[in-house]
Formats: C-alpha cells, sequence, structure tokens
C-alpha cells in the first residue's frame, strides 16, 4: 500500500530493516518457551550486557512510552516527582503514561536551550518548588539523548547533571528513542554515555532502530530493578512469544545493524541540513547533531508541500518543521523534497 | 535454535503462521504513518466488522493481559467489580493487571464445573457479596471463551447469562485467548457468540491463532469505547508502526487462516484426546471441546515424560497435565508423546 | 498550649468556632448509625440544597485536598486534563493528589493576573497543547474562589468562562478552600457563584470557616455524582461518625455563623490592607478582595517580625508575605503586627 | 436527635467518650501551627512510642479504611499481594480501598477458624497459587486484632506466624481496629502483642474507642515508613488542624481511658454472652474474646427484635447477629434486649 510514501514525518514511519528481518525469521523456526524464557532473549540480554560493559538487567517491552513509564515508576513512588525538559517526550507525547504507570508521579518541566536540560536549569527549578510533605519529592532526573530536537547531551554536559544528581540524591533516567543516533554522533561508547556518567536505567529503543516494534530496558543499577519482572508482566508488557522481539534486538547488535543503520539516519540529516542550508530564506532553528532537522520555513511554503503530499510534523509550541531520517531514508528523496522547498519559494520571491 | 521443541506446553510456543507472516513482509514495503493512521490497519478493521455483522470500535493492543486490563478498565471504575471464573486467567495468570489498570477494581470468583461460569453460580456470588457502598459495585460478568479448560460456553449457556447481566445491570466481557477455537468448535457465526448475546467487549487473541503477537479489542457497543484511544496510548498499547499488527490480522482474516489455523488445533486436540483414553489409567479431566487437554497422569509418568524433555503444564490448583495444541502441532509428535506415556505407563504397572 | 500564638500564618490556624462545637456536642448525645446514616447528615445535606436553590448531591469528606481530588477524579478518566492557574492549590500545595486520585490525570497550567484564570489564558493553554491522543484529553476548568491569592472571580468573568467551557465541552470545577469569603465579599448567592454560572462541582471547605474538620463535596449535576459514594469509601474518605463532621456544618448553616466567620475574617484584613497602606514603603501585591493580604517587606523586616515570634507564610515562586485572617483574628492582634512592622521600618530608614 | 437509640450494631454508633473531648477542648484553646506541627502532635506520638516501649513512627489519619490502606501501599508495590483471612475488614468492608491505594495489589483470602489465620492457612494459600511472575508477589501478611469476629491471637499464635513471615519473606501488618480490646482481653502489653511478635506495622483505631475519629499507625520498623508523610498527604489524609485529632488521642492515652474504655466494652460483652447462654435455644457462634456477641437466633426473633427498633448486623456470608458493645454501653440496655429475645423466644415456643 503506502509503499511510495513520501515522508520526513519520523522514523517510525519506516519499515523493518532487512538485519531485523533476518534474526526474526530465524527465530521463526520451529517452537519455543514463551514468556522470554528461550534462548534468543538470553543471548539478546546478554548481547546489551556486552555491549555496555556491565552485568546489568535487561527487560525488553512493546514500545517506547511504555518503557519509559515502567522504568520511571521503578525509580518513583506516586507522591515523587521527575524533572524533566518541557518539550521531553514524557511530557508532551505520551498521554500522561508516566503519571498513569507511576499511580500518579508529577512531572516537573525545566526549560533550557536546544531542548536540553543543564545543571541550572534542574538546581532552578528545584529552588522554585516546594521541597516538603506539600509537594511531591524530588526523585529522577530524565533527559532525552538525542533529545526531540535533535541535539546532544555531551560527556561533560552529562557529567555536570551527574554531580547535581548526586548533590539532590536523584537518580538519573534516559529516555533512549534515539540512542543510537546519540552513540554514533558522539562517538562515545554506550557505557560512557550511561552508567559511567551517572544514569542509572536506559530506555533503548529498537522501532526506530529499525526493529517492527521493542524496546529494551537497562538497568546499570541492578537493585533498582527489583521484582521488574512482575511490573512488566502486570503492565502488559511481556511478551508471550517474546522470541520476535528479542531475536531482531539480536541481530541488530550481532551485525552491527544498530550502528550502520544510525549512522546513515545521521548522515541523511546532515545532507539534508546542508542542502536546506543553501537555501537563501531558510533558517534551521537548532543546531542538527542527530538524525533531524528542524527547519523554519514560510507558510506558504509549508501549504505547497502537504499539497505534494510530503508528510512532516511541526513541533508543538515551537513551530517551525521537523524532517526526521531513518535508516531507509534515500539522499534522492532528499533531492526531492529540497527541489520542492526550492520551487515553493522560489514562487514566495 | 528451539527448532525440534518437544513440547504441548502451550499454543503461545508457536511461531508466526504463514499467513500472517505474508502479509507482515507485504506490510514491511516502504514507509506507512505510525500509530495506526495506515491503510492496513483501517482494512484490518474493517475485517473486524465484517466478520461479526457490525459497526464495532476496534483496536490493536500488544497482549491479551493488556487488551483484557484495557477493556475492563473501560467498564469499571475503580470502586467496581469483576465477576470471574476462581480459574479465570485474569485472575490467576496476569499478576493483577486488571487491578492495576483499573486502579483497583476488585476481582470476584465464582466457581462453577468444566471452568464456566452459569447463571446461578453467578447470582450464588452477587447474593453472599454486601451490595452497599463497603464492597465494590457489581459491574462486569467477564468469561473466557474457549475456557482456560478448553471447554466452551454454549448458546444457551451464554444466553442464560445475558439474561442475568440485564437484570443485575452488568456488562459482559470476554475473554478470547482461544476465541476462534470456540467458533469453529460451537460451529456458530463470531456474532452470534458475541453481541447476538450479550458480549459488550471482546478480547480476540490473535497470538495464539498463529501471529507474532498483537490482540483485537472489539467494543460492540461503542459508547463503551468513548476516549478508550488515549486509554490504550497512556497504558503503552499504541504501537508506532502499527501496521507489523494489523497487517497479519488482515492476513488472517482475508486467507481464513483463523479458521483454518483453529479448526487444525482442535483436531488435533481431538486426537490426542482420542488416543489418550485408549490407554488404561488414563483419565480425562474435563470435557474436552477446543484446542486442548487435560489429563490425569500418574506422578511416575510425569517425571518420565519430563526426562524425555516434552515440556506441557500442570495447572495450578487443579493438577493433572495439561496438552495443548496449536495450528503447527502435528500428529506425528502426538503419537510420539502417546508411545512415551505408553511406555512410561507400562514401566508403572 | 499554643493558645496565644501569633499567627496570620493561615486560617487553619484557627479552632472551632463557637457555633460548630455547639452542634458537635449536640451531636454528642448517646449513639447514632454510623457512616452517614445519621439524622444530622441529611439534615446538613438538605441545608446545603437550600442554600444553593437546588436539588444537588452532597457528600462530606474529611479535607480539602480529599474533596479537590474526589471531585476531579468524578470528572476525569486518567487520560484527561484539568486546566488550573499555575498558583492553584491543587497543583502547588497538595503533593499530586489529584494526579494520585484520579490515576494519572495531568494538571495544565495556565497563567493569569492576580491568581486568576481568564477565558483568554484558557484558551491560550488549549491552543499550545496538543489536541490528539497523544496527549490527555482536555476535561476540566478548576478555579478557586476566593482564589489563592485572596482576590476574586466576579460573575462576569466566571460567565465567560463559562462560555469558554461550553464551547471545547469542559467541565467547571471550584475550590471552595474560602468559598464563604467569596460569597460575602461577592454579594451575590451561592447559587448565583456556582450553577448559575456554569460550575458543576463545588467543594466547599468547612475547616477555613471555622470547624474542626470536614468538607462539603456538591454536585450540582447529579448524573456527575453516580456512584460518588463508593468513590470516597474506597478513598478512605467515608467518616463512621459522620455526625462529627455534619453536624458542625450544620450549625454554620442554621446559625448564619459561615457568613459572620468569613465577613469578620474579610473585615479584618480589609483593616490590615488599610493599616499597611499607611506606612511608607509598604507595597500590596495583589488587590485584596477577601481574607488574606499580600505584601511586599523588606527582607530585614520580615526577619524582624520572625524574631519576635510571628508566624505567616511567604507565596512559593511569587515571594512577599501573606497575611491571613480568619473567624478569630482580632484587630488588637492586627494592630500589634502593625505596630511591630512600623518598628522594623523606622530601624530600616 | 437519636439519643436514645437501640443499639448493639457497632462500637462506632457511640459518640465521643468524656475524657477525649477533654482534651479536645482543652486544644481548641487559641491558634496552633497546622498539619501536625503543633504540640499536641508531637505529644500524642510520643504517647505511642512510650506505649509501645520503642522508638516508632506515628501518623494520624481520618480514619480506619485509609490507616490499612496507606500502610498497605508502604509495604507493598502494585504487583504485590496481601494475605489475609477471608472475613478480614479489609477485604470485606473497605469498598477496595487496599487495592486503589495501592494501585493495583491483591489481596489473597485464606481461611482459618474464628476468622482467624493460622501459619497452616497461611502456608495453605501460599503453595495454591502460582509464585512466578505471572501471579502477584506475596509481601504481607494482615492480621486483625481483635478479629472481626471478637476473637483473639494469643502469643503463641502470633509467634507462628511470625515464624512462618520470616520463612517466606513477609511483613506483617495489624488491622487494629479492636486493639485496645486486644490489649485487655489478653492482658499483655501492647509491644508483646506488636514488634516483640514481629507486627511491622499496626493501625490503630481510636473511633472505636471512644474518639470522633481518627487512627494512629504505628511503623516499628522505621524504615518502612520512608516517605510516609507524602504518602498520607497525597491520599488527603493529612488534618490541617490536626490537633483535633492528636488532642483526643492523648487525652485516651494520658487518662487510661484507652484501656478503661476497652475493658468497659470487653466486660458488657461478656456480661451479654453470660446471659444469652442463659437463653435455651440461643448458640454462641464463637468464643467470645473480646467486645462482640455472635449468636445465632431464631428468624422470627430477629424480626421481633428489629421490629422493637433493636439495631445490629448480621455478618455477610456468615449469618447470625453481632452484637457489639462500647464504652458507653450500659448492663440496663442489654438487660433490656435479653428480655425482648427471652419475650420473642417464647413466642416461638
Amino acid at each position: 500500500m503506502d509503499s511510495n510514501l513520501e515522508q520526513f514525518a519520523s522514523d517510525n514511519y519506516s519499515g523493518i530493516c532487512p538485519e531485523a528481518l533476518d534474526y526474526m525469521m530465524k527465530a521463526n523456526e520451529g517452537s519455543a518457551p514463551a514468556y522470554g524464557n528461550d534462548e534468543w532473549t538470553q543471548k539478546a540480554a546478554d548481547g546489551f550486557r556486552e555491549l555496555f560493559e556491565i552485568d546489568c538487567e535487561v527487560f525488553f517491552v512493546f514500545n517506547g512510552t511504555a518503557a519509559n513509564s515502567l522504568s520511571l515508576a521503578a525509580l518513583c513512588q506516586s507522591y515523587h516527582s521527575v524533572i524533566c525538559h518541557e518539550n521531553a517526550h514524557i511530557e508532551t507525547s505520551e498521554c500522561g503514561a508516566p503519571e498513569f504507570t507511576s499511580n500518579g508521579s508529577k512531572l516537573i518541566l525545566a526549560k533550557g536551550e536546544n531542548g536540553k536540560l543543564t545543571a541550572a536549569s534542574i538546581e532552578e527549578v528545584l529552588l522554585n518548588k516546594r521541597a516538603d510533605i506539600h509537594y511531591p519529592k524530588r526523585k529522577v532526573i530524565s533527559l532525552t539523548q538525542a533529545t526531540e530536537l535533535a541535539t546532544l547531551y555531551s560527556i561533560d554536559e552529562l557529567a555536570a547533571i551527574k554531580s547535581l544528581a548526586e548533590k539532590h540524591d536523584l537518580k538519573i533516567h534516559v529516555d533512549g528513542a534515539r540512542f543510537a543516533n546519540a552513540v554514533v554522533a558522539l562517538n562515545k561508547s554506550p557505557a560512557e554515555l550511561t552508567w559511567k556518567n551517572g544514569v542509572d536505567v536506559l530506555c533503548f529503543c529498537g522501532s526506530k532502530n529499525g526493529m517492527a516494534l521493542g524496546e529494551a530496558i537497562i538497568f546499570f543499577d541492578k537493585k533498582l530493578a527489583e521484582d521488574f519482572a512482575y511490573r512488566c508482566k502486570q503492565a502488559g508488557q511481556l511478551a508471550s512469544k517474546m522470541r520476535f522481539i528479542s531475536a531482531p534486538w539480536l541481530g541488530l547488535l550481532e551485525t552491527g545493524a544498530w550502528l550502520k543503520n544510525a549512522r546513515h539516519a545521521n548522515q541523511c540529516a546532515e545532507y539534508f541540513e546542508q542542502e536546506l542550508l543553501k537555501i537563501e530564506g531558510v533558517e534551521i532553528m537548532f543546531p542538527r547533531e542527530a538524525n533531524g532537522v528542524f527547519v523554519q520555513l514560510p507558510e506558504n511554503v509549508i501549504t505547497s508541500l502537504r499539497a505534494k503530499n510530503w508528510l512532516f510534523y511541526s513541533f508543538m509550541g515551537i513551530g517551525g518543521v521537523r524532517l526526521m531520517c531513518s535508516w531507509n531514508t534515500t539522499i534522492a528523496r532528499i533531492d526531492e523534497f529540497i527541489r520542492d522547498i526550492k520551487e515553493a519559494m522560489g514562487k514566495t520571491n
């Protein structure tokens, strides 16, 4: 059906990448124990332990909203709070899932340029909110890496937030919807980007990286994962045929496709940005660092592009146009889009 | 890996059937809008409307625990209750998911032969519980069709329960983990087995029927589905790449594989039962009506079978051995199992 | 013990007023049915029906946090949202109670001068938030009357908000922590301030008005109160000896003490404001309309006053000093406080 | 109004005893800091520490349902379970409050003669339920002392349950709705009946002991009370004018009224039982040990008594008549009731 879809709407519009599919097919031979008691799941979990160079706890759930909500609920009681950026996906795009799953934990919104929290912006929020029993007790800092604006937290920025977290006895959660893109762009090891810089739990997204679905929740502090398997089961997040989530993960890890896919998406976005910058009147909104570009376009250009069936989002409350690249984005398609922008801009002038 | 697994443990040990896989592959061509705004999802939903001969509301979620919990939560407030059989999956095997999702609704357990509620056993429970504000208000009757004991509710039994439900102003929820098996075994239309006999909402299971994962929640009373899409999203049950759930559903429906798979599983179980009955000392525990056989075997026979790596469950609190058949069960494997039983029985005598 | 407490900290530092106490003593003669099945509770509920000139549903709970949370939970599902002022008590001072009780409803914060929402500020928030299933669906506007800043919503302002609510299909909840003070100050009937101008549910506070404890929840739309008694019971808000909440309410209503107390508190605050305005260098922060005055005082003056054991709050995120008056505030005490300010200010200059 | 109420319905039909009232009046002199930051609350908490001979954590909430639910929620996550007697108040009479407050913890019902769990009956339940992630993980044993059937756990019985709890790593919660009656009847110290025999948390009821309302939650293991004040606040269980709960508690403790009231109630029940036993055809249902008597009476006798406006309950699912005595029960009233029974029985024969 939609196979010729013109889109830069989201990296989750893409299908299953060959490596993930290949392992899914392999996993489909014969029967296997349900609920994760199969060899694929064991191997995939071990794969993450090797990748992160630590004996971590690994859980597989269906999607990112679930991963974020369940891991935050593991860190928070109902009367605790999570400090996140006002543009954080957990705030803007998960329909209150963290509040629901934790039975009421509050998200406290902080500001910060380019979609990033800073130690200073977090501290400001802490100072401005009651710190007694009449307000939820602060418990967690949630970061998104790469951010919702396709920017990155550097190691130094992570280290500063880690210090603040230790000072205030806060845990650090990372929404890794595009964690692979961050690893590639920052050229740091997964360990450096997580537990070596204070991250307690990471939600590592598979679907945006090329899988059909599936998210890995990785607890670097194993104590925080106590009884977490019960939590997943109770929340309807324990797959009976788990192998169809875990085997594709193994495919991504064993073949290196997780890096290849992320690198391709990042490079496409870089190319996209360069082409956009060549067009007079187009303004890049944030420093592009991962697999998305945010541009300000004239309203009539946007209208014109939509009329040609190009799909893309504007970012709620920010405006502009978000152009996401994924593992299956092609340079040819970017060129077409650029050509259409230029044509529309021409009509503008 | 586990491709030669010797198992009658569960129909969710099986892999993806060819028809579901075929449609999944087709859906993997190109990109598609996320979150169910794709053509596959639209067609699959329409497929269910046609199948059930009614303009119902259809939602796709990841698994059966989620489907049951979310649909019950749509029918119940936290201070309401659900009457179910003491062997119901929602009670025994979902780790309190209904209570969690509904924020506290109580399951009230009723008895009944062969894993089935009766109008009388429901009424007995209603009489024995407080009907004032000090106890959760009764709101829903939950049935499993086919039951956890592989038995069936006849049309007459459903009609009697419908009458009772109307008398007490109760809604009817059906856990259709093996609904396809029931349709085949009862030789009634899906409509007759649901809304024509009082069912308000059905959770129709795809994974046990041959899919990788995916459950359809079908509200026959559309008013009960108000804002239900928000509920799914908030609970982490909205797939971004929804087409990989909905396209396989379409595959099952369009090709008739949903019936073929269920019929095959039922016939295997029937054959299994007949072979078991030929063995002296083997006792069938419940009248087999769908795709599972429950047998009482001597303890040393069970030990002997497990030693040969046969996988199967015994049913909590009931004992005996549960032997489930699925779309990929083979007569040859059943024959091997029967032979191993006979051999072990021989040693007994 | 604390009987000579120097305080303008809160109207809930005051004790029980004579009329409430008198009825509590009367209610203490002999035994009475528990859980509200007593005559006092019946009479108090009828008293509210008469006061509000409508056949409303009345429930008594222990405190304001519970009243707000339970009534909001009756209006919202977990995936709904409540629009309130950023200074609203439900946001700043209830420790996430609304989120907990509703199992996750989100509070959406709007701005507005003098602690008041306006139709425009509500509409702005509605425009800036996603209106699809990825964000909680807007369901309720919550107002505080009198506000946390001791200001008032006029009938015209209420009417404008009512229009907006109707346009967007939103319910209106009023936190009436100081509703009595608003009735007196606005010189409007309780009916005009509520259901005649779109209010669906009011939480009417007894403790700040002179009771030991107890809040009345009044649903003007009886359909919204369906099964609400179960909700109260389940949330631990059904008093066994209910008469000790309801009889004092009856005392306030029958004797008119609810108005007398509120009028006294308002007049004290008015006097307080006038005396403060006479002092050079003292700045009133908001137009005082009910029983509290907010003033900006030099830091050393605040320190000096605290050193003399005066108790008062500053308002989180706003600064300044909040001076609340209650039914037992005395002019003499205000004069002493004014004298102490003047003395401290003198030292300043 | 109801001052001449003929009742043995419940000890919560009684009013406020003189000692509790006296301290409430004292606490009403002048103003006091809100939310428990007053001297009365401090003294009452210290009073409990002295009474229990341990540095425990003490919290005051409004009623027993809240106390039980909040303390269980402090011990349980949503995917945990609580083992209690099938007649436990938390199961039969709190409208699902524990499930709501804990966001889904399951109550597992065990049997046991005379309303009491035994180590054996608990162990049986543990054996009959799944112990994997598909069923809530067992976490707490909840006892009621004195039980709902007015029977008592002896020190030996408590010790046996303590051993079992340690073996299975379970916490012990005690619903002390009538804890004072148990202390008097068993003639053991509060410490012996609680932490010296494994109890982790006690909900000590004030209203049935003579207060208007108010329950003390006592954590003997202080670690279990971490952040519990936030939990109370969020659940709407933090009284603003806390002194009106804590001062009466202090009154009961300082004057010894808590023992006097309980002793009186127990003695009345003992007298009641003796008089009932003198009547031919009356059968005592359970060994009376605290302040209630359960008797089997002919249906027409019950009808006759109700016709004379006597109020009493029959126990759901058990039948018979429950006759509760309280601090204000009089022998004269018991004699009248006995006389009315005899008269009605006479008509029977």
